[in-house]
């Protein structure tokens, strides 16, 4: 049986936090599915495009990253793609008790799936899109917090 | 003296936690005052009409539970009503540093007032209102985590 | 059917908050045991016969408090004082994890007692059995620590 | 080398707990400046001339603080004053989390500056401006949570 | 490249949290390590030859998994097995706040190393191997905290 | 008045932690404090000789730095050497809900103290001397997580 997991998120903007545990965690899968959640009620900071776009220049040329957008709950998303998995990084135990809390629903709506949590890298953990949407807000500079390469 | 709780909340919608913690907690107190705060700024998910008559159909027939509504503080509506004794549910450590916050401006404004805290039975320990409204957006099945018989 | 709770404990030895809590938890019950868990394995601070004093010192003249000590488990010292609640106090959110697992632990294992917690008084909310032995230890005066009228 | 140091916020409205902590930690500073940073886009509930009114009155005689107001990042206002250190209060392990991400990013933007936390006042440790305002919301008193001759 | 992983533990005694994390995570990987440490200095309570045996009982049977020992750091018996991946289950946030120190440091230690965190199945998030034993000190029953079968 | 302040610790060892905490506080004070509370019944790892040996070998030639030992309170000893400072890391929740309820209680026996934390550096932020001890027992090499030129 093949091993695909689904990493969603907003990616608004994506971080090197994304990027490292995506990239750590990609030898634990055989296809690893990047996905946007849409969510038409909910404001973006960065239109679905550019987000997109972002996440193609980062992962587009591994053969085993599949980047992908959905509306509709995650765990419909990942019974249509076969996706017995869901990755997700962990940062601080804030983050912890939210990912638990919404793993344990998700388990409870659909058995099979399972959520897999890697550590973020120590030299990005403070580093989340909602501090970095901050920053922009205030004229800042995000390259640091950025994956390499990506233009805001 | 009589032993006289309120359980706030807004109850958006009405969780199978909520239930348990009412239904488990019920037997330490001669009445048990379900109220569900209005509050005219912020905007519900479902009308105070619908989740008033959740409250009603799930507690309805207890004579030692008293279903209401009311507007201002918390502790002023318990001081009309005469409780001493307020009651929460607990899951997380987020949820407590919550309430503890809560709870203690709430007794520096009316010492007479204790604040109860129930464990959420452990099943339902991840089910909270703001997971099922997003469910709900995204079109999903939340029957299980809402009390037996509530119609969504 | 009477309302009786087990505020169980070593006291080792009894602080402010320990009274604080009992004290206001106090109109909720019918009857309220104060009572020592013995555990021949684990060395205490004080020996039993003082802890036992300090509790009838503090709280011997309320008759709806009884003190007591018991081994074995607390459930089964509930079960054997028909108490189908445990008391406790809650400071900090470490106290909440570790408390959290107690209680449902005990519940899986006897399922008719409910944990029912309070805030420690903000005053308090700091004190501990475990840092005023330290303070003891490196000969510190701890009387604002321990109620009123005890000497250690 | 002059000790400058920063205490920002939006003080919407300012408590007890911001004025025991500028005061108690204004002896390690030769001067502190407190700082309403201006956010266009974010919505306050009093405007900025009131709040910065309130800091006036709660502050403006102690020729060791400024008050002042910014716009942009923290970190660039700390560059343009030569503030080598940020002061916050530190309640709960939730606010340790948020300022911990916060202030990881503002070293690594700014890598001169240090963020220096004080513990909030035991007894104001619960006092949270957004408490604050939701008890005014409701009609509630707070005169309590604010300082002295504060009048709002 | 195959995918090893080692889950470390002492086990002592097993619990159906165990359990439940190693069976979920089982597809995950093409060999899964279920190792002791052992440790000279640390007093256990039950002998290594009981915990060993309880694995063999549990997961012998299983062509993917391998019960094993090791004495010295976990990360050097990943290096000698050509392990990978360190499987962690998570309960509480006190849990994740330990485990991240660990991997953190182990990660600094060995770099090719990636520890994988799973959700402790709901129904046994309170279980922990020290109540466990808190429990059978006193003379409790265990039976339904430990993988069916398991006489203790 | 001078600024005294106080880092009490074991240092049982010293890690990059402690290192980096001390020198990015130092422009804070007039006189920093690195002082080893004795503790006649608590065994240490190391000898007391040989922590004091790295502490002098690390901060010894810096003349705002004195290096010294204590038995007793940390704050008596504050009182003697005149500090109203209390200088303290913080790298998780857990520790910060450790070291409040202590800080508090310092408070509480002598008003005059103040705790001033720091955060450990991001790339520090896992490393305590609990696990640095437990990569020493097994074998493992700690040199990263000491400071350079300690040899353990």
């Amino acid at each position: 049986m093949q091993r695909i997991a689904v990493f969603p998120g907003s990616f608004d903007p994506i971080t090197r936090g994304h990027e490292s545990v995506i990239k750590r965690a990609l030898p634990l899968f055989d296809q690893l599915i990047v996905a946007i959640g849409e969510n038409g009620e909910k404001k973006t900071f960065f239109p679905l495009e550019r987000r997109l776009g972002w996440l193609k220049q980062v992962f587009g040329n591994d053969p085993r990253i599949r980047i992908s957008t959905y509306s509709g709950l995650t765990i419909d998303f990942c019974r249509r793609e076969k996706a017995t998995f869901i990755l997700r990084g962990l940062r601080t135990s804030a983050d912890f008790e939210f990912e638990r809390g919404i793993g344990q629903m998700n388990k409870m709506m659909y058995p099979e799936v399972e959520t897999v949590f890697f550590l973020c890298a120590q030299e990005y953990a403070s580093v989340s899109s909602s501090i970095v949407r901050d920053i922009l807000r205030h004229g800042g500079d995000v390259r640091q917090f950025v994956p390499e390469g990506i233009l805001i």
